[in-house]
Formats: structure tokens, C-alpha cells, sequence
């Protein structure tokens, strides 16, 4: 007996109602990625071990795919290896090739193959999927697609201005209003760290900082003591633990609390010039705050660190991010390479607009309508119609054989084919058709060109 | 010192004009998969290997790319298999996942696990990549996608009328006139080895007849004595040497040929269904014929056999292919379920187009104007007519840098940006722009709604 077949976990097979709504996100995505000068590129499934591994700690090693080598794989593997089950020596012996495990390592990598034929600086975007050996979970999956776009090749701050308008433009053409994209500053958090006098201590005072809301002011000042921050730290940083106004209030408090720190004013400078231009140009619906606890890959961004939260009222983490990486091409040898980047969390975004009710009626990838099948002589007819139909861009589809009525009017409306189409003896002799809105169950008699009009 | 970073062999980075031009094929065929009643699915990349394993013969086991399993994977693997390294017993210990080697067999998968969500007959389309450790060569890829579209739990012959002219309507949108679509029918194919009294024979047959146009009618009968084909077998199908003329007359010489055999004759009556629906309904730009030597997945097909070649004079195999088959499903325990289907092979169809020139030019993802940084200030300026430009659907770009202007004219022209636009002290006071055409080096001073409109 054959046994019913499933798919490995972590992995999803999409419906074709999925696959719309999933493609309607990423058009809309791609789109505006277009408007905003990005390139689309795509690079293989699978890339040389060397080339992935190594680039996202020890934990990230563990959670490459990794593919086994075709043939004889074993031939010259030292029986040693073998006799002592050492994996982490036999891994490479036998596996040469491992799969994309995000879209950021395969773009250095492609800059630096490629770095002869692009201009800089270089605008690209990539969506496609990555895998993780993760353990799955509601929400995370072992493939998923990322949607990227980054800059390579300009240190220029305008970039960082065109990346908040890239995200307010494509969440408001989805009809999400009221996103925040929250922005913070590495050097800004690099300052904060001179001022407390600790740059060991950094990520625990953020960490404890971000509990305000919920441990309040002294909560988190004795969560600050445990961890080693001195009273005297705490106080020069006082002005943090009552951080609200504006974003130009903030950023005043922000450059006033840093200006001992070079690093720190530059950081206030720079998320001075992005938000200066962000008020001037304005934004079509998203909230634009600055959140000094923001501090994703704090090890890997050098500038600007960007995050979107979903609308409030949405359970949701974050449904985008990204920010300013210097020397991101290093790792395969080109230097002075400063880039950045955002990114759209693809599940998260359809779960929201799910929730929502955001997906447009019109996206969907159903026919429209259903000719019924009254044997061979009414199907020829209708195939003659129906490729006027179709190449005025409609939908159609025959039933393919003559079944009861009852057969192909359940076929139409479990699939949710809006309309049906019946042509009989009479409607041939008189060259029209009978079209029925399976909605309303409304029923008229129309001529081809009226039909291809009420469908299209 | 950090080596140049290269991809696996067989696999390919595209860059964004490769990939503007396949995403134009694709949507040609999406679209037109779509218009035809068929409805996108989409299956994990890699699938369990029981699923894939035993379904492509022996040669394609060897050629399915296996993933090696997370975490200590050798630990319960017996010493013994280790100590003989054999890799045939092991492979299956340290590998459970495999990556998708078409998309037959987990569309199938897909059918008979989801059974009880889907409307029978269910037309799927599919366009994902696959993955073979094939031997690379020119055209042959480890990395390739597919584009199939199928019906299943369907025997009505108005399937395949529709997929023919679903290959004329895509290829004809393509521009690519005047490719011919071939088709046969294993029945056909079964009759003649009826009638040659050898099923064995009928692949040295069908074979030996192919070379018809090259070594001739003697050529042909010396090469089928040889296989051990009777003279008297040969004198039966006599008719098949001159087996020239229309579809009507050559399905005329078949029923004659094939009038003893019960299978020969179903198959007649098949095509017969088929061409004389097709002759009703026409072709946009397609030939369509019948070849009896087309003998394509031979141990797969049921029915009807498809190939489509490229128009003549483009030295390319067939550029799509399928059939019909039934019992798809069975091999996961869903029986009496026929289908059929066709697929577009997307890499020769964009040598094709790109030899015979056939891209559109408005198939690019590139900016359709740069605008030149001339400072902050102005800089600010332009930003705000870029974002209305973008709202109207124009790709722009701001050079990021005050550079030099030599510079920044460099980088429109290398990128093939068509449009530079400046901003000035007297644009900005004028509310207007300096529009120049980088080809013509025409330019024009224009307002804003001007200037969307030159661009749109």
C-alpha cells in the first residue's frame, strides 16, 4: 500500500489562492523597487560551502544546508574520519555545496565575481527563497523567501532618505497604513556606550532600556546596576529614560547627551540629515520614529538601522529592517565597499494583510468563467468564443466533458468561478450565449462582444 | 588574501537584463496558463527522499541532489557500513531530503495529499526550478526551471485541442512565429508495432524512420533489418516511407496502415478528434503536423505525444514538450487518475528570442532617468519631484553624490539610462527641469507634468 505523502517539515506547498496573494505582495514589492532605481538579480540555489560558510557565526554553520556530493563520496575520505563518526571532519570532505542561507552573503558575493561589468554604486534587489535547518515553529519555516534591496559602492545619506520613502511607498500601495519605521543610529548607540563608559556593557543597556514600558524607570535602572553599569553612567544618560516628543526633540536630548562622543555626534548628525529631509518630503501613510533602542546586528551595522512594526493593534514582530553595513564585500576581498539595505519580512506581511482583510478581491488567479458542456458540436462552438475571450485577456475554461448539469455547475461554483456560460442549439443558431452570474444567479442572453465586455 | 568567489558549475548567477527577459517569458506564460483555466501551485525545493527516490529509474536516483541530515548524523549509522564506505546503504542513513528533480512527481505528490481540498478535473500550472547532477554542458544546467502546465482526472480529448492552442497562443505572443507543433499518439505508435508484429522492435523502429531525411528510404529499411525488423513487417507499414501531405491525409494513410489493430485505430480516432477541432478553430501562428516518429518519455506517455520545434532556421531542439499519461497518481496510492500536460522549456526559448531578436525594448528594469546631484539642496528638490514621478509609475534615480558631472553622466550612460534631468539655482526658481535625451542630446526645459509625461 502506498502511504499517503507528505513534505519534509518547516516546508509548505502554496495553493493557488496562496500563490496569488503571495505573487500580489511581491509585484507590488518589485514594482517599487523598480521606481526607486533597484536592479533585480538572482544567484543559484546552492553555493560553494566556502563561500557561505564561516559568514554567520557557529550557530549559523549548524543551520546551513548543506548537499551531499554526487557519486563515490566516501572513496577518498580517511577511514579514521569514518571510524570515529567525526562529522565535523567528514562534513566538508563529503559535501562541497550548501544552500543559500540568506540573500546578503550570495549578493557580496556576486558583487565581487562580478565587480568588472557594475556601476557603482550598484542598486539591486533579490527575492528568492533561503533555508534554514532551524527547528520550525508557528511563524518559522526551514524556506522562505527574503526581499532585498541594497545599495553598494555610496556612503551617501540620501540612500537612507530613499529607503524610508521606498518602505512608506510599498506599505501604503498595500493598503497598511500606519506602519512605524522606527530608526536608530550604531553610532549613536557607539556614543551612548563612550558616555556610559563601557562599550561591553552597550548591549545590555539597550536590553534593559527597551523594558521602560513594561518594568518602568527604576525596573530598569536596577536591571542596569545588576548588570554592572555604574549609578554615575546612569545618571549622564538620564535624559534616555524619559526619550519621547518629536523625532527632532529627540534628537535634540540625543545631541546634547552626546556631545563629549565624536562618534555619537556624528551618529546625531546623520539621523539629523535623514530626518530633516524625511519632514521636508513627508511620507504617504507610515508613522517615522526615532528608537534608540533598536539595535538589530548590532555586530554587523555601522549607520542607520532601520525597523518596521506592523500597525498598532497587530500582534506582530517586526515586518521589515535593515540599515548601513561598511565593508560588506571585505569577506571575498573587495574593500571600501559601504552598502545599505532593506528588507520585507514576506510571511509576516501576509499574515497582516490576512488579518486585515487587505488582500483585494480582485487578486486571484480563478477563471472567470465556466463554459458549460453540452456535448461536442456546442464545445466547438464554444472554443471558438472562448479564444475571442481569451485574447481580450479574460479567463475561461470548458468543462471538459458533457456531464450532468449539476456536475458542472458544482465544478463552477467549488472552484468560485463567478459566472457560467451555456450554449445550446438555440443560442448557436442565434450566435449568443447565455451568460449566469453564479452570485446573484441572474441569467441574460448576450452577443460576443457584450460578453467578453461583462467579463473583462 | 581572500580568493575570487565563484558559483558551483551548472548553476548561474543572471543579471538584471538576463533576468528582465526571463521574467518576460514567464509572465507571457503565466498569463496565457492562466487565461486557459490553469491555476499556479507551488511545491517545496527540496522534497522527503521517499517521495523522489525509485520514480526516475536508476540513472535519475544518481542524478537527484541529496541533503545531508543536520547535527550528528552519523551517529546511528552502523560501523560496518562505514568501515566497507558504502555509500549505496549509507546515503539513505545520512540523507532524508532531496532537491526537486521536476515537476511531475510533486505535483503528483501535491494531488493525491491534497485530494480532498482540490475540484477535479484540476488544472495546475507550475514554474519553479529543478535540480540535476547532470554532467554541465552548453544549454545543460545543474540548476534549470520548468513550466508546466497539467490537467488531471480528465480523458476528454478537448484537453489536449486546448493545450495545442495554448502553445500557439504563447509562443505567438512571444512573437515567435511559425514554430511547429508536432504531435502523435502512443496508440499510433502501439498499432505499428502491432502491425510490424514486435512490440520490442518499435523503438529501433520508430528510431530507424527518424533518419528518413537523412540516409533515405534504402538507409532506413537496411537499418531495420538489421535491428531484426522482417521484410514482411517492413512491406506492412510501406505507407509510412512517403509519408508526406496534410494531417488529414496522413491520418487517412495511418487508419489504412492500422485498421487490424484495435489500439492503432483508437489512436487514429484520437488524432482524428483532435486535428479536426484545430482545423475548426485555427492557429494564430503555429503549424501544427503529425510525426509518427515522435516518440518522446515513450514508457510514460499514454496517449497523445507533444513537441514543439523551433521555427525553421534556428538550429535548437524542441522548445517544449508532453503528452498524455495515465495514472499519474498512482504511484502514491491515488489510481484511474489520467492526465496531461505540457511544458515550455524556458532556456531554449530565450536563446531563440535572443537569436532571432525577438525581446521587446521596453523589456528592462532599468531607471528611465537619472537625476543629477548638484548638492544638497538641490538634491532635496529633486527628491520631491521623484517621488511624483514615482507615484505615476516612472523608474527614477538620484545620483547620490555631488559629484563631478563627467561622472555622474558616465554612470547614466554605462547603465543605460536613458534620461538625465538637472536641477539648478534657476530650475528650482523656475519650478522647472532641464530634460535631456542622452541619445539624441536633445534637451528641453520642462514643468513637472511635462516632465512625467516624456517619461511615462
Amino acid at each position: 500500500m502506498a502511504q499517503k505523502p507528505s513534505i519534509p517539515k518547516g516546508t509548505r506547498d502554496f495553493s493557488s489562492t496562496e500563490v496569488a496573494k503571495r505573487n500580489y505582495i511581491f509585484s507590488i514589492i518589485k514594482s517599487n523597487f523598480e521606481k526607486f532605481g533597484f536592479q533585480p538579480i538572482e544567484t543559484p540555489t546552492f553555493e560553494n560551502s566556502e563561500t557561505l560558510m564561516g559568514k554567520y557565526g557557529e550557530e549559523g554553520d549548524r543551520l546551513i544546508f548543506k548537499i551531499l556530493n554526487s557519486g563515490e563520496y566516501l572513496e577518498k575520505v580517511e577511514d579514521q574520519i569514518l571510524a570515529d563518526k567525526n562529522t565535523k571532519k567528514l562534513t566538508p570532505k563529503i559535501s562541497e555545496k550548501a544552500l543559500r542561507y540568506d540573500l546578503t552573503v550570495p549578493f557580496a558575493r556576486y558583487v565581487v565575481q562580478h565587480q568588472n561589468e557594475l556601476e557603482f554604486p550598484f542598486k539591486r534587489y533579490q527575492i528568492q527563497p533561503v533555508w534554514r535547518a532551524d527547528r520550525p515553529q508557528k511563524g518559522r519555516f526551514r524556506e522562505f523567501y527574503q526581499c532585498d534591496a541594497d545599495v553598494v559602492g555610496s556612503n551617501s545619506l540620501w540612500q537612507e532618505v530613499e529607503l524610508v520613502q521606498l518602505y512608506d511607498t510599498v506599505f501604503s500601495q498595500l493598503g497598511l497604513k500606519g506602519v512605524t519605521i522606527k530608526i536608530n543610529n550604531r553610532k549613536i548607540l557607539s556614543g551612548i556606550a563612550e558616555v556610559i563608559g563601557a562599550s561591553d556593557k552597550l548591549i545590555d543597556f539597550t536590553v534593559a532600556l527597551d523594558k521602560l514600558d513594561k518594568i518602568g524607570e527604576d525596573g530598569v535602572k536596577k536591571e542596569m546596576l545588576e548588570k554592572g553599569i555604574s549609578e554615575t553612567a546612569i545618571e549622564k544618560v538620564q535624559p534616555l529614560f524619559n526619550f519621547t516628543g518629536t523625532i527632532a526633540e529627540k534628537i535634540e536630548k540625543l545631541g546634547a547627551l552626546l556631545k563629549t562622543s565624536e562618534e555619537g555626534t556624528k551618529g546625531v548628525e546623520e539621523l539629523q540629515f535623514i530626518c530633516n529631509a524625511i519632514d521636508t518630503l513627508g511620507l504617504q501613510s507610515a508613522h517615522f520614529d526615532l528608537d534608540v533602542t533598536l539595535a538589530r546586528g548590532l555586530n554587523y551595522y555601522t549607520g542607520a538601522i532601520f525597523e518596521v512594526a506592523a500597525p498598532a493593534g497587530v500582534a506582530m514582530g517586526s515586518i521589515g529592517g535593515g540599515g548601513r553595513y561598511d565593508d560588506l564585500t571585505g569577506i571575498f576581498g573587495l574593500k571600501n565597499m559601504s552598502g545599505v539595505g532593506i528588507s520585507f519580512g514576506l510571511d509576516r506581511i501576509y499574515l497582516v494583510l490576512e488579518e486585515l482583510g487587505l488582500f483585494p478581491e480582485t487578486v486571484t488567479t480563478k477563471p472567470q468563467a465556466l463554459f458549460i458542456n453540452f456535448g461536442d458540436h456546442e464545445a466547438l462552438y464554444a472554443m471558438q468564443a472562448m479564444a475571442q475571450l481569451r485574447s481580450a485577456g479574460v479567463r475561461v475554461e470548458l468543462f471538459p466533458d458533457k456531464a450532468k448539469l449539476d456536475k458542472q455547475f458544482k465544478y463552477a461554483e467549488k472552484k468560485g468561478i463567478p459566472f457560467v456560460i451555456f450554449v445550446g442549439a438555440e443560442e448557436i443558431a442565434n450566435r449568443t450565449f447565455k451568460l449566469k452570474n453564479n452570485h446573484t444567479r441572474e441569467e441574460q442572453i448576450v452577443h460576443l462582444a457584450a460578453l467578453t465586455a461583462a467579463l473583462q
